[in-house]
């Protein structure tokens, strides 16, 4: 019988990844790579196809899918892939899907013809039937049917922590503010857990859900605030519609931003590093979600076993749109 | 004698560029593409080595180096950039040079290997001594010795133009904040032109210039502040550095922007695409500047002649943070 890469990892004593790292020319310790190639002598292993294939068509090259460069969350992002991408001597095309199916499914046939190594996509179009398991892809937020690695924010925890921060902070009736997308992604978890964290302390709440694309945004809100006069507390799905709804406020109410209402936005959004959030925000951890997606499409690409799921934590940024902290009196 | 491109695009009666694509494959009127092939086949002529070169090792990949993708200014030109190199069925590469002169090197590196097929760099560090005149380069802003094709906005007229408008709007005493880079670049033009307009037409006005890295703009503001405490009308160098003094401004003083001092930054940066620049400005034609690189560097990588200087016009953007323009009476 024909010897595995499992075989030759046991013999050598190390992991698969190692097996495949000195298959692929990766650098490894010298100790560990002579252990492997003796190994693999030691066996008569063939490296199988696919191993083979990815060793000698290896671009070094990952194509990075996002709806927009031009937007503060997407751009920190991509900063922060193309740097963990250098530290593996890997370069990252950038493509603008701006709604456009075939630009996507462009990009995924380069995959498939060996033009670039992999996938990191944020998608919301209909991509789903070109996307299969076997594709070097990992997708960020967006579930797809096929079994495809993904790297998420804990979109739940940061509904429920928001909820909190609004009813700790002072709030006495709280809402929502977001948008549907016809695609099932995991940004809708932030309003079940915010719902969830409401209804498990009997706290009362309005949903304010607009279909995109969202035409009449000012109407919808209008009316929202007009059926529920007494909002003082807003959480608003992500940072950019958080602004949008601020200047609604500052301009069509007397409401005083951190002072008679408060708004917590998603995303903690910045112009440029080093520079504060927009607003007060649940912050997801741009750097670690980039860390883990690169993490994962160069295993990916090595032919390596990775983790399908993962969720990261997310954390509550105190901006300047909610109201101060009340101290408890012991 | 050998015949020349020259002599095929005589006899064909058509432009070298249009001979230049026919050679590589570039799309083309059937037409056309006729007539150049009989004129190639009358004269007997052979692509030279250099157009062979380029036919044949073509990528179709053009890297554009930015100091940063996480900059409302930089990712709305790279969005646009990716946009006009995709009509062209180019991809691009992204690299955040980051202030990384070993990372910028590196691509100017792959343009001589062949790797990618031209550049495109917003860049202000060291790399002068690694570019020369025939590498396919489109630098923004910047200068080099070499004779190297750049495109850059009118940076002078637009500081004489955010002069006039302060002035026009009925600032009594003006004045400029800005930094200064190692490198020579176009953007110390914005401070030439206002000061020409102001000396032109005998107003008063101060400047402050802080050198790079800034790691005290708020004591240089304050001390700027304090030296001319008058000033009632700004020009900031860019947009970033116009939130940054706004900033100051409404924390540290009883200044009320738009009402009792009024700024202008530039850029014309905003948030996403469709959405309210931050401040007024004088705005870039970002778009128009992404055409205009991506059309000389795609001449360049087809051996094609290009305009080595392109300045661009900008205009005012009235926003929030300037006077009203009072109404002449006639």
């Amino acid at each position: 019988m024909k010897a595995t890469m499992k075989d030759v990892a046991a013999l050598a004593n190390v992991g698969l990844g190692t097996v495949s790292r000195v298959i692929n020319g990766v650098k490894v310790k010298d100790v560990t790579r002579e252990k492997v190639e003796a190994a693999i002598a030691e066996l008569n292993y063939e490296p199988n196809e696919y191993a083979r294939g990815l060793k000698t068509n290896r671009t070094n090259t990952v194509a990075l899918i996002l709806p927009t460069i031009w937007h503060p969350f997407f751009s920190e992002y991509a900063y922060y892939v193309e740097t963990e991408l250098t530290k593996s001597n890997y370069k990252m095309l950038l493509c603008n899907a701006d709604d456009d199916l075939a630009k996507e499914r462009d990009y995924i046939q380069m995959v498939k013809q060996n033009k670039v190594d992999g996938l990191i996509a944020i998608t919301y179009s209909d991509i789903d039937p070109f996307v299969s398991a076997d594709l070097p892809i990992v997708s960020i937020d967006r579930h797809f049917t096929e079994d495809v690695c993904y790297v998420t924010s804990n979109n739940f925890a940061g509904g429920q922590l928001a909820a909190k921060e609004l009813i700790t902070r002072g709030s006495k009736k709280i809402g929502f503010i977001g948008s549907i997308s016809a695609h099932h992604n995991e940004t809708t978890k932030r309003l079940s857990g915010f719902k969830e964290y409401c209804e498990g302390n009997a706290i009362d709440y309005a949903v304010l859900e607009m279909i995109e694309p969202i035409n009449d945004f000012e109407q919808q809100v209008t009316d929202f605030f007009t059926a529920n006069p007494s909002l003082d507390g807003l959480f608003v799905m992500n940072d950019l519609m958080a602004v949008d709804v601020i200047d609604y406020l500052m301009l069509e109410t007397n409401q005083k931003i951190g002072e008679t209402i408060q708004i917590i936005g998603f995303d903690g959004a910045s112009l440029v590093k080093g520079r504060s959030k927009l607003l007060s925000t649940i912050a997801q951890p741009v750097q670690e979600l980039a860390k883990v997606s690169v993490k994962n499409i160069l295993k990916l690409i090595s032919g390596e076993e990775v983790i399908k799921r993962s969720v990261l934590p997310v954390t509550f940024h105190e901006g300047k749109t909610t109201f101060e902290k009340m101290i408890k009196k012991d």
